[in-house]
């Protein structure tokens, strides 16, 4: 194994974080680092905003579940899908023609090159000693999200990010057998209920472990549980707001 | 610059490969180091098909658009967003209950974890001296795509990945400023116009230089003509028939 390879394994998400601030350089190296990944067809549909306002930080980590280390964290980075600056492009050159940044193929080709930037950015953030962890609750209320960091049309919050030192060393959580995500040649339905079985078993024996028998619910049953919650139903609604039509 | 991040700034997309096999063991490390990443939840909503056989890899390369360096890398991995794991876990543990695999959060969940999975794989496999293109091609015939490799409802193919020991070495392409996809503590959308235009003469003279004085479109024509293009229109019907509502 590598060290870039050893890096990539060692990756836990950080949810403690020293009070020491970030310089603007490192926040832009990593930045950069993270426009290096691939983008379709250079579209380069994201932006992100850093947020280091005390004020701002808070108001974020109450809209996106309390959580304190959206806070504490000395760079909150809100990772956007950007369709509004190609709307631009087309507005300046096609002012006649239709444009479609409204259908579901440019909403996957935004999020996806969100995606792919975001996880460079915390792969370099993690070679200089920073530690991350993604945001999903931006989400929560995204609507009041977007408000608050003046996110125009067809710009809208993937995730968050935090960005700091790391104050805590939490440990490796195991994952899915390679076997249950790969698949040769054609998807293999048929071993799902194995290799989740063999999941269930790693995860049991971990939680004790971790928390000295206080826990041991299977993978399976913490999925079927999620699964089953309604969760931010207001997505569609609110993204056709924005103008992501998902036609 | 670390050497990580210097690794991450070289990336460039390889679309000739030597005749050289991957071994499997070498594919179980790349997706391995591409599962280490975040995952919403600990969800883990995706698979991945990896596809040796020179008459599939014949056919999906005519699915996708002719591309020859789809046939020719030893191994083309197709990344899909996968929900249909845990619509198992649910029907498993909670058959009487409604699930929520069909709403627009979930296809968005899957998206993402798919798509920093996707990227650390990519990372990993550029570590070991690999080269990769990401392949959006995977989506022009979606559905036969998908009947190909037998993926159940719940499953998309987002996109493809050659893989590979690359037989070229291509120019690195800039990027938008640092400038035009950062903004400090909320959206600046009045800076648009002056960062593309400063990105249009990098790109005209970059493209000058290469072809040269052949090819000299400024990006935000480019893209302007891109946005205008009606793009795979057909994914909202797709997805869904495959169970993804986008409710």
């Amino acid at each position: 194994m590598n060290e870039t390879i050893s890096l990539l394994k060692r990756h836990r998400s950080i949810r403690k974080y020293k009070d020491k601030p970030l310089s603007k350089e490192m926040v832009e190296q990593i930045i950069s680092a993270g426009q290096a990944a691939s983008s379709s067809s250079n579209v380069q549909a994201f932006s992100v905003i850093a947020v280091t306002d005390t004020e701002r930080k808070r108001v974020l980590s109450e809209l996106a579940g309390n959580q304190a280390y959206i806070r504490e964290c000395p760079v909150f980075l809100v990772w956007c899908a950007d369709l509004h600056r190609l709307k631009y492009t087309a507005e300046k050159h096609r002012p006649d023609q239709q444009s479609y940044e409204d259908v579901t193929e440019n909403f996957i080709i935004a999020t996806v090159d969100t995606a792919l930037a975001a996880q460079n950015a915390a792969v370099a953030a993690e070679s200089l000693g920073l530690g991350i962890v993604y945001i999903g609750g931006v989400r929560n209320k995204i609507a009041e999200v977007s408000e608050l960091l003046g996110l125009p049309d067809l710009v809208y919050p993937v995730f968050g990010m935090c960005l700091g030192y790391p104050d805590q060393e939490p440990g490796l959580r195991p994952r899915l057998p390679v076997s249950a995500v790969l698949h040769w040649d054609g998807y293999d339905a048929g071993k799902t209920a194995e290799q989740v079985g063999i999941y269930d078993e790693t995860m049991i024996r971990y939680l004790r472990e971790r928390t000295g028998g206080q826990k041991d619910t299977a993978w399976s049953e913490l999925m079927a549980e999620k699964m089953t919650q309604p969760l931010r139903l207001h997505m569609r609604e609110f993204l056709q707001k924005k103008g992501f039509e998902l036609k």
